[in-house]
């Protein structure tokens, strides 16, 4: 169904959409934005309950836009037309493929994670940047990782940045958010065998086995991992940095080690 | 040395310099600039030559920022203390660690590359974004590649952004650039093992012998790599792909190669 368009940059609706680029407003709703016709049409395609889509047609020209708009207009969802200027608000003076959509913030907690027998599980904690965030979840999607854990999140993980960056990816990875401590007891129940990325660690990634279920465990780039990731029940592991810096970013090493237990898992 | 201090943000020199944001004055000058105390030290010890820094006090507050400093006193570099209404202009608004600094833009002469024995060289073929480039930089500066070759670049190499996103590694990893015959012919003459990496491939990664002399060649995200590449001189591999998303970005792309072939080379 199409509705009548929105002309103004002021309407009401669009002022609502805007709102949502603010996490105060995404945490009191239970809302987001997405930003994109490919990580719409993934949020489609993962089930993502949409509330309501701008679209502003003479800007959906690829494929995949059309693809999404297809989409959309089988299922049950509001698509609002709106003027290019109405659009460049709500987009954030994004182009976005010509579709912005607001959808209902999946849900992310652990219990509610389903894992295959022997689950490749990625960790991160405390990261703090929303591109970050979506950065690694494209790894761990590239790579087959069966979950992506957040512990101690810094960011609301569906912010609109994180969405983007992850390609809409955000949407098909299972993702589940808790406390540190908490993410650690459903370790000890799911998949007790933790690898930690440690700049400092002896064993070298190939040196160690990533058969069977594992969980690759990552700190955020300026603290590393925290205390609670160091006792015996860990295995550290070190990326070999061969050059003048010490580090590498955090979905970079994600990738590394996660194509590492991929090479070895056949 | 230390110069008087500079007030307005409208003084010439601090015109002077932000007119280096913008590529045809870089390219007409020969000159960029390094935002960033990591960056500037990492630009010192591989021997680039600072023509001048901006530096404001209050600003300078890391080790690696006091480290820079130092070496830049050492240096016989003129240090120009400006006030915050003048930095920020010079800085783009980016607190830079206090310092921002005009260089001479190094050499990128294919000829002037000096490889070890059984060099490890990573290929670049059209990239656009200069955020890619650094973030492929640091990729090949963490897993020890010997060189970067950039063919066919649509973006200039030293783009302050490309500095930036590679933490300064621009300045220690080797570069060379060329048009893309220009590249094969070198190639044939320095690193005739070619392995691109190419989502259609049949052949992963730990399929193939990474070790000895060999070029690992990427493309751009749009366009993949151009037919220039397709030859039965060149072993394409691929990077399974087991999520929704269809390709990762070049410089995780490089990461994972790099570090296969580091794996292999023990």
């Amino acid at each position: 169904m199409t509705h009548p368009a929105i002309a103004s940059p002021s309407n009401p609706r669009i002022k609502a959409a805007v709102r949502l680029r603010d996490h105060r407003e995404r945490h009191g709703t239970g809302l987001t934005i997405v930003d994109g016709a490919r990580e719409l049409r993934r949020a489609l395609e993962a089930g993502v309950v949409v509330e309501e889509a701008f679209v502003h047609l003479p800007f959906v020209r690829t494929a995949d836009a059309r693809a999404a708009l297809d989409r959309l207009h089988d299922g049950d969802v509001s698509i609002v037309e709106v003027s290019e200027a109405a659009f460049e608000k709500v987009a954030f003076g994004d182009r976005s493929d010509g579709i912005v959509a607001i959808v209902r913030v999946p849900g992310t907690s652990l219990n509610a994670l389903r894992l295959p027998p022997e689950p490749l599980v990625t960790v991160l904690e405390g990261v703090e940047k929303p591109g970050n965030v979506g950065a690694v979840l494209r790894s761990a999607d590239g790579a087959g990782a069966d979950a992506l854990v957040i512990a101690d999140p810094r960011t609301d993980i569906f912010n609109p940045n994180a969405i983007r960056a992850s390609l809409g990816t955000i949407f098909s990875v299972p993702i589940g958010a808790d406390t540190t401590p908490q993410v650690r007891l459903w370790l000890d129940t799911w998949v007790p065998r933790l690898i930690a990325a440690r700049p400092e660690a002896e064993m070298l990634p190939w040196d160690v086995d990533l058969t069977g279920p594992v969980a690759i465990v990552l700190g955020n780039e300026a603290d590393g991992l925290g205390t609670r990731w160091a006792g015996d029940d860990v295995i550290g592991v070190r990326i070999p940095m061969r050059g003048v810096a010490d580090s590498l970013n955090v979905s970079i090493a994600a990738a590394v080690l996660l194509y590492e237990a991929r090479r070895q898992r056949g």
